[in-house]
Parts: structure tokens; sequence; C-alpha cells
């Protein structure tokens, strides 16, 4: 960026990084963001301005920050102990989305310091969905308990939520839809007796055939593999399968649904699935034989 | 009121009343609440201060009035339509709760002008909880089209809502639950194949079943007949009964649960539910023999 800077006279200073700070992140989309925002900077700033760039994390005083475990979008697996320290370092309350994550891999909830969390009952734990199991530090207890405005919403009123739930005198939320938590209690005692270690080896394990597969036709990972989820795959398309008419294939030939790119992604990869009681050799064996067909036709 | 008004010295006067302003309500009720005010003010006045009364309805010029079709806490059974056409004469939008009407007596939603309205599953429906079937007349999607401030709550942004029912272009909102869908469907082929004429029917024979046992009881309705719901049943408990150890007993000896009474009913009246699949003559019966019986122990 130095060259265009000096070409447009414009002066590009960086305050020396404190060694302190530190950047968690893709490298590349880090940089890919940075540079963005440099280049703007250049671009409107008049001949003579300066651009100074600093690194700032504490002087936003953030009250907590929130995170998706296990991003489906891009399919991400992210390092939540790591970043847990940051956020606690900061004084943040440190907030978690296990929607993807739970029952699939590794979901340390004490051990990783997360003051609130939530998940889904229809990834992973193979429930039907309609529900969200959700749980709380001590630290974000007391939050909610010390909080002076009312919150703006009845159905995310956590603290009449928590009275429902465990209040002394039994008050009254929402009905609690009975045949949901039945269902979801089953699915855990299924869970239970495979064992939390032989599931997310499961999934480890049909990731990887996945994984095999689908490198010998030619896709290509978008994740580094030590942050790549094993329950939704996301993948560059190889060169003779489009997009659209390729998913719509899939479906209604073989009757195997993936999941297309969003935003920036859209069109480019796919978003392959294998969560709980789908990932099996089997779902990872059809949905490669569909593909190696699609390709030989192609 | 006017003699307690004498002796402090304070000026009560009434504006006369246009008689085209019209009370809906519990006269009891009514006459009760508007006591209460009219007292503070005079306790709260100084001696020679006035107290006015006068009927406003328009000045206040809401944007909508809410109300609940079939009143669970007290047992009334709203007149909708006449409340449907004062709400509209001010320009205001009318949205009904009929959780515990659907399917237990006739909703009419066009008929009555009805804007907006939400149910439950888990009521007459008899399909489980955890959905809320809703409607939207013209006049409120408008409404909810042309909005500025952004909803503050995710969960009701009905406008999003909508786009994920019904956009052009598939929108994502949140994750249906697919299996209380199914349930919701096969709980409204029953209710079809019962009609809707005979299953509103259903629910007036067993109401009054229920009402002759419970009166030949000393049990006395707490609601005037023409207000009466048939699903929720609220009556003053006879001097024989004891609440708490009543709906115990009747709970731990003959598995049937009523409800008790909320707020200044707490104590003094039941709430008994004949709602959907289980109003029928056996459920009536089986409760009137077990209160029978607690009577002649009594």
């Amino acid at each position: 960026m130095l060259p265009i800077a000096e070409q447009r006279g414009v002066h590009l200073t960086t305050d020396p990084i404190d060694p302190e700070v530190r950047f968690v992140g893709d490298r590349r989309q880090l940089a890919s963001g940075l540079g963005n925002l440099l280049e703007n900077a250049v671009k409107y700033s008049e001949r003579g301005d300066a651009v100074e760039v600093r690194a700032a994390l504490a002087s936003c005083c953030p009250k907590l920050l929130a995170i998706v475990h296990a991003e489906t979008s891009t399919g991400v697996l992210q390092p939540l102990e790591e970043i847990s320290g940051l956020t606690h370092d900061s004084g943040a309350l440190f907030v978690v989305d296990a929607v993807t994550s739970l029952g699939g891999v590794d979901v340390r909830v004490d051990d990783w310091g997360i003051d609130a969390i939530y998940s889904g009952t229809q990834k992973c734990l193979s429930a039907p969905p309609g529900l969200s199991p959700v749980t709380f530090s001590p630290a974000a207890l007391e939050c909610i308990e010390k909080r002076k405005v009312k919150p703006q919403s009845w159905y995310l009123d956590v603290g009449m939520v928590r009275n429902y739930w465990e209040g002394a005198k039994r008050t009254y939320h929402h009905t609690a839809p009975i045949s949901a938590n039945y269902a979801l209690h089953e699915a855990l005692r299924i869970v239970l007796e495979e064992g939390l270690e032989a599931r997310f080896e499961r999934h480890r394990r049909n990731h990887e055939r996945l994984r095999d597969g689908l490198e010998e036709l030619g896709f290509r990972f978008v994740v580094e593999p030590e942050y790549r989820l094993p329950q939704l795959n996301t993948v560059w398309l190889p060169d003779w399968l489009k997009d659209g008419p390729g998913r719509a294939r899939l479906l209604e030939e073989y009757n195997i649904e993936v999941g297309g790119g969003l935003g920036d992604f859209a069109g480019k990869v796919w978003r392959i699935g294998l969560m709980g009681n789908s990932s099996t050799p089997n779902h990872v064996d059809m949905l490669l034989a569909a593909l190696r067909r699609m390709r030989d036709e192609a």
C-alpha cells in the first residue's frame, strides 16, 4: 500500500503495535479486510492527508463477545479456549453459539470459560427442531440479576425464563413444548448410549472419508485442516461442476441435498453436512458415488 | 362518593357523557375500577380542589387495541364483533389473542374485522404445544410494510417472518419446527373430520353437563351465562371445599388437574378446562364423581 500512498501524496504511518495485542482469525481474511480499509483510506484522502494505523483493543471495553463455535457459512471451527482467554482479559463476558457443534465436536463449557451458550436440537443431537438448550455461568447470572433496564423482548427475558425454570415460587413464562422435551430427552439418551468420545470420533472419521473422496474429485477445502468442521464441509467446486444445476440434479436424481454458498461464497462453494445420525459411511458413499457419476458424465 | 367528597371539601363534577360512548366490560369490575380511581382522587385532593370525571375515547388515538378472545383467568368469552366496531371507529387496528378459543368456539377472523390474530396449538386444537398459528389483515400487513423503526425483537420481526413464509426470494429467519408442523396438520385434519359446528356443539354440551353437575354441588359460576366460556369454566368454591387441599386431592387420588384462581381470584375459584379432545362426557363425569365423593366425605 505504501507505494500507492506515496504516489498519491498521502502519509501512511503505523503506531508500533503492542506485542501483547493479538489477532485471532484467518490470516488471509484479516489481511484482505485490513487491506480494504487501507485502500479506501488512501483512495479517499486528499494529497497531503495522513492515514494512521493503530491497534486498539482494550480501549473499546466490550461488555460481551459473542462467537459462533461451528460456523456453518464458512465451515470453520473456532478455537474457543484461546478466544475465551482474550475475552476475559478485556473484562467481557464470553457468549457462544453452539448450534452446530453440540454433539458433533467437543464443547467444554466450564473448562473454556463460556459465560452463556446456546445450541439447537436439530443438528448433531438429531432431535426434532424447536428447542434451544442453554446454560449460563455464575458471572452471566449475576449480570442477568443486576440488570436495571427491562429486557426489550419478553421472549429473551432470560431472568423470567430462569424463574419459570427454577424459581422458588412457580412463575409462568410460556407453555413448555412438552413433546419436544421428550424427544430431546430420548435424543440425549441416544447420544450417551453411543458415548461422547465415540460420537466425536465417528464425525471425524466420516469427515475424513468424505474429504478423501471429494479431493479425489477435484474439490478443495475452504478452511485449513486445523480449523475444519467435521460436520459441515465447505469446499470450492471443481471446474466440471456448476453450482445450481449440480445441486438440483443431486436433489432430484439422488435425493441428496447439499447447501450452497452464502454471500461472497454464493455459486462458488458447497456446504456438505454430516451431522448426528446422518454422519455415516453410507451417506458419504452415496454422495461420492453420485458425484463420480456426475463427473464422468460432465 | 359524593358525600365523602363533600365532607372533605372537594368538588366532584362529571361531564355529561356522550350517549355514543359505550363501555364494554363486567359491570362490577368497571364500577370497582372507576370507584378506586375516584376514591384516590378524592382522598389525595386538598380541601377546595376539584375532581372532574370525563369520558374520553377518541382523544387518545390508539394505534391498536389488543384483547383476549377466550380469557382464561376469568372464564370470559369477549364479544369480539362489537369491540371490533368500536376499535375501527377510533381508527385503531384490532388484535386478538385466540389461544384458547380456536377450535372450541367460533372465531370469524374476517367477518369480525380482526387485523391480527394468533392462537396456540395445545388448547382446543389438541396438537402438541410449540406453535402459534397467526393471520393478518391487509391493513395489518400494510402497517408491517410501512414501519420505519426496526422491530426490537428478531423473534417478533413479523416482516422477516413473512418473507420467510412467502417471500419471492427465499430468506432465512429460523429453523422451522418440522415435526410440530406435521402434528398440527394432523390435528387440523381431525378438527375438520369432526366438523367445526359439531366441535363447537360438543364443547357447549359438555360445558352444560359440567355446569349442571357443579351447580348441584354448590359451585357458582363467576361469569354471566352469555359471556361464559364452554372450554374454561371459572367457578366460586362452595363452603365444603378448600382450594389447595381440594386440588391436591383431586390430582393425587383421581389424577385430575384443575386450575386455581389468579390474582384476586386466588384461593376462591377453580378454573376447569374442557378443551379439544378432553371435552368429553367421560371427563366431565369423572370430575363430578370425584367431587361428589369429596363433598360426601367433607
